[in-house]
């Protein structure tokens, strides 16, 4: 191997410099994508959850209307009317919350410590030991998430 | 100026090499810095409305759960308690949604057609023309935004 000469060093210097540059730019340009995407994100999570927040509380308006309608109907003693309402509302609402996500929690057969909480244990005769005898409060899973188990009473 | 010797060249190559290298290494960071934190948002982003949402059907559970008892007093005839129940879930909802930033829509005075939609005009001889006669469906913003015009009938 023979060593470079001046002109060949000097040639390699001026491609060396324009590989530097290059990455020097892209450096400054990656940084500066980079900054004013921390930026948007910042500015989209805001909306974002005022949109989620927003699109679940107008859902919930005409909810209120109608308990609006059923207390009126309870003011003037309007029993069937009122009756009629109070079970709009509920399937309102529940239909709300189904569509969001909400889902009863089973209580079928055996107590499952993972969705449900035993607040009483009675002897039972017709029931086999550990199954669920009765349920006190109605749980909720919203996905995998337990948002609140179902407390029941469990088989001696 | 003299021109550089080839020592002098050979240590300007071994200065801008390592300068290329230095800015090359920093490219590789910030542009791997900048995709861990484009996955790290959009996992961000799916469990903030994911939460945003949890908490807002977790509020919503006790007052399904109210309504529930309502219908139950509805069955057993127990008037009373049915009333008492849906004056209880009408609160109950109404600040939930007060505490969302849920608020009514002014209808006192002059008719404004940002906030309120005229279904009627009607001859008034006690009130001002263009003002407010009667609300016929309450209007409600959230923060600036008017999620529902307050319908009303105003003085021709």
């Amino acid at each position: 191997m023979t060593a470079p000469t001046k002109a060949e060093l000097e040639e390699q210097l001026a491609a060396l410099e324009a590989e530097r540059d290059e990455h020097l730019n892209d450096l400054k340009r990656v940084a500066a994508d980079f900054e004013n995407y921390r930026k948007r994100v910042a500015r989209d999570q805001e909306s974002l959850v005022a949109r989620a927040h927003e699109r679940l509380v107008k859902a919930l308006i005409p909810i209120l209307d109608d308990l609006e309608r059923a207390l009126e109907a309870a003011d003037e003693h309007e029993e069937a009317k009122l009756e009629e309402g109070v079970a709009l509302v509920h399937r309102s609402l529940a239909d709300l919350l189904a569509r969001e996500g909400l889902a009863e929690i089973e209580t079928e057969g055996a107590f499952d410590p993972h969705v449900h909480e035993a607040l009483l244990a009675q002897p039972a005769e017709d029931a086999e030991s550990g199954s669920v005898l009765q349920v006190l409060q109605k749980g909720y899973r919203l996905g995998d998430v337990v948002v609140r188990p179902a407390r029941v009473i469990v088989a001696e």
